[in-house]
Formats: structure tokens, sequence, C-alpha cells
């Protein structure tokens, strides 16, 4: 099988991290800082204390290497050590405001050995007070990036995420979800490649709308307390059991750029947990395990 | 070779827990938390808020398991798998203080498949704005805890905290190091144990002195905000690169004690690095990297 060329792939991530920048600024009013790293070719896009999103980041990469790093190919074992060439888009918001959910989005392409290749990616939300609108309209949006590619294609893909940002010594899901998928290359390389850019342009549709309607809500030091609380999961999340940051890590890319989706302040309690029936309760109730959103919450 | 008794390493930690506590308390005029733990015998005592410290944690664990778990026995791989019982205590200071370094300590003894058993542990302090008589005291403590064991032990053992304190992918040092020691049994039993005494009785005499100089000291937002950056490679190492961390999930031990050791709160800022010449700067270029302080610092 002849390789693929990932330049087309390339120019896809490059155009979906401007459109997403310039999208987010616009809601914003701040711009996306813009780095040029020339080790490799990675492009961290970069918001801090804007008006809404607390930081936002927009992270495109494209490097090859001589040793596949472990953690990208723990599914596929046989391909661990060998040259390889990547290119990705990852992107996440941490907002300001305990009612805009957080939203990460990752979009990823490798070659193996020269002929090898797969896609990998989704997005998920993580919610601190969800509206079950909000989710339903997350997961409706999802729905319909998968729908052109298979019947039952959402479904699939909806619980690899679920399954995949899971916290075990929590026994807590990471968020609401969204959408997953690794090792792609169902149907080929075009059909592939057609599914990865309908995900891309599914993003923002999926986050926007409910960025905009939240964004403005009145809160107070509660919600704020609770959002770092929550934050502290994500990072034990990103650093002790994201497959990702792991891979970063190993492939030696520049720490910044791994670790760009930290959060930018985060709190841990002792022992915390929610008040009965308290609005904090109602996520852990409600929302961090799997359902089927779709048809629970219509 | 038959097992030593682990009863009498559990009274001696107890008592360790009991007046770590106090003389903290006694220091911050909060009292700690107590919580038993019936499940397994566990003992967190935690206080949070105090007038000088943001977060303390004194942990006292007393566990029996079916198998020992990776994490635990990576140095003695064939020892993975088999029925083990393991006392430990663990604390860590927090300090609101900038120029009140964090402190961490751990002494632990396992006994696995009820014939194999040895001790570990060590503490080390991580400065944010040190001094050097601070670090000076420190070390010199630490060898105090040393010499009656060996001439050459507190060298050999202050390497051990250097290769283990690291943040690999950060190139940094996690503080400026302390002692540190696994898979201990030298000189059998009773001569492990006197000098794992030891080492718990040199740890308040190390970190006291320095926490009663620096606890009142005036401090503005620009040291605080370091000190919550510099948390945040604290959170970093504790859940991406701790094997402790590592083992209490893997041994399925309580969450919240396991991540007890947490900083209440912590900051991620991309890119950041310290002005030329600046405080912040003396920290990484003067002390983020192993050196002989002993030698060094007179």
């Amino acid at each position: 099988m002849q390789s693929p060329d990932i330049s087309h792939v390339k120019d896809y991530f490059l155009a979906l991290q401007t459109s997403v920048c310039e999208q987010l600024s616009e809601v914003d009013g701040r711009i996306f800082s813009s780095e040029m790293n020339s080790e490799e070719y990675t492009r961290p896009r970069i918001l801090e204390e804007g008006r809404y999103l607390e930081k936002a980041a927009v992270l495109l990469s494209h490097n090859k290497g001589a040793k596949l790093p472990a953690a990208a190919s723990e599914r596929n074992p046989h391909l661990a050590g060998k040259p390889f060439e990547a290119a990705a888009i990852s992107m996440i918001v941490h907002p300001w405001n305990p009612y805009v959910p957080t939203f990460h989005a990752n979009l990823r392409f490798f070659v193996v050995d020269q002929k090898h290749w797969y896609f990998g990616g989704g997005f998920d939300l993580t919610p601190c007070y969800p509206f079950p609108e909000d989710v339903l309209h997350w997961h409706r949006t999802a729905k319909s990036a998968c729908q052109p590619f298979g019947k039952n294609l959402y479904n699939k893909l909806k619980v690899w995420c679920d399954e995949y940002f899971f916290l075990p010594h929590r026994q807590e899901s990471r968020g609401v979800g969204g959408i997953f998928f690794d090792d792609w290359t169902q149907g080929g390389f075009n059909r592939s490649f057609s599914f990865v850019k309908s995900v891309g342009d599914h993003i923002l549709p999926a986050y926007l709308p409910i960025l905009n309607k939240r964004k403005a809500m009145a809160f107070g030091s509660r919600e704020e307390e609770f959002m770092l609380y929550r934050r502290g999961r994500y990072a034990e999340f990103n650093l002790a059991i994201d497959r990702g940051t792991r891979y970063g890590l190993q492939s030696g890319r520049k720490i910044e750029s791994v670790l760009a989706s930290m959060p930018p302040r985060a709190i841990w309690k002792h022992n915390w947990s929610p008040g009965l029936n308290s609005p904090e309760a109602d996520l852990y109730n409600n929302y961090l395990k799997p359902r089927d959103w779709i048809r629970e919450l219509v």
C-alpha cells in the first residue's frame, strides 16, 4: 500500500487552526498569539486571559521521528519503534465562567514505516454545571459529523469516548464525552480523510452555541471554586492518564506544547463532596457517568 | 529468614505521626483533623487553611494485599504479584508563604510473601525562594540522620534523592532534594529499623527551624504567583512521575489519601520563564540542579 501524502492532511489541519482561532477570537475579543517553533514544525496558538476565555490553546504539529513512541502504538504494538511521521491538531478551551463547559478536540494522522497510516481524534465536553439542552446539542452535533459515514458510527465512537475519558482512580467520567476514534483506516484513505474533515468541521458548531449562550451568565465564588476543583480532575486526567500527554512526553515534543492543555488554575480539597441535592451533586449524579444522551435528554 | 513483626514498625510510625502533628500544630495554631478509615487501617490527619500552613497532611497506613502492585516492586520484579503487608507514613506541608519551602517525607516497610521485607523512605525540600543557609541546614540534618549508619551513606542517599525527584520532561530537579532510599535491608532488620527511626527523628529538626524562620516574612502577589506556578510542577511530579502515587492508585487505596499530597492550589502559565537576574531565575539557575550543597554552601 502506497503511503498517502501527509501534506493534504496538514493543509486541512492548518486551515482548521486558522478558522477555530478566528471564530474564538470573534467571540472573545482577544487575539491568539502565534509562535513558530523551528526545531520541528509546531505552531502553538494561545489566548490567555481573554474576556470569556481564561485560556484557549490551538496547536498544530508536524513531526518526524526515528522511533514511534510506545504511547502512540499501544493498540498496534508491532509498530512501536519504527520511523514515523505525524501531523496533528489539538485544541482546548478553559473558560472563566463555570457555566461554560471546558472543551477539547484533537485530530491526528500517523504514517509509520512509510506505509502504515491511520487517523485518530474526536472531541469531548467537560461541564461543571451542565444544562441538558447543551449536552443534547453537543451530542447531536457529534452524531451529525458521523452520520454520512455509517449508521451506527456515532454510537460506536460515543462509547469509545466514554471509555477513553474515564478516571479509574475516581470511578468518574471526565465529563459528558462526545466521540473518540483511533487507528482509523476505514474505507481507505480518501474516505477516512473525509470523515476526519467532517469531525473537524463539526467542532465549533458543537461548541460555539454553548459558549455564546452561557458566557455572560452571572456566577459567584461558590461556582468558581467548584470549577477550579473540577479542573483538578482535568489535571489528574491529563497528567496521570491521558495517552496523548504520555505520547507528547515520550516523543520529546516541546514541553510547553504538550502541557498547553493544562488548566491555568486548579485546586484540590481533601475529602470534599457535594451537598445533598446541590447543583454540584447534580453533576456527579446525572452527568459523570456514561448515558445515552440523545435518547434520554429529548 | 523469619519475617520481622510489622507491629513494631507501625507503632513507631504512629508515634511519629502524633509527634509531627503536635509540633506542626504548635507552630501553626490549628489542629489536625483525625479520620479513621475502617476498610483498611489508614489514618489521614489533615490540616487545611491554618495560619501558616495552607495544607499539611500526615498519613499513616497499614494494609495487606493479595498481590504486590507493580509500582511497589519495579526494582524487585520477582516480588510483583505476591501477597504483601505494608505500613507507611507520609507527610507533606504546603505553606502559605512563598519563602517557606514545601516539604515531603515518607517512610515505609514492606513484607512480601511473609518472608521478604524491606524499608524505604526519605525526605526532600522544595523551595520557591531558597535561602542558602536553609538548604545547608536541611542537608546537614539529613547527613546527621545518616552519620551513625555509614560514613558515606548520606552522599549515596543524597544522589539517590536527586535521581528520584527529577522531572525529565522539564529537565529540572523538583527542589533541592534531601535523602531517599528503597529496598533497604542493610545490616538486617534491627539495624535497618534503627536507621529508619533515625531518619524519622530528623524530619522535623530539618524542617521546623526553616518554617519558623520564614513563616512571617512579608510577601506580595508576585511571590505568591510564582509559588502557585511552582506548585504546578509539584502536581506534574506527583501525577505523572511519582512511583508512590502510582503505587497508591494501583493498590486501590482510598483516592483522597493517595492524593492528599496534591497542592491545594496550582497554576500553569504557557511558556513562562523568569526574568534575567530575577529572584525567580536564582531558583532555576542555582538550585534546581543537583549540587553538593554541604560543600558548596558553607
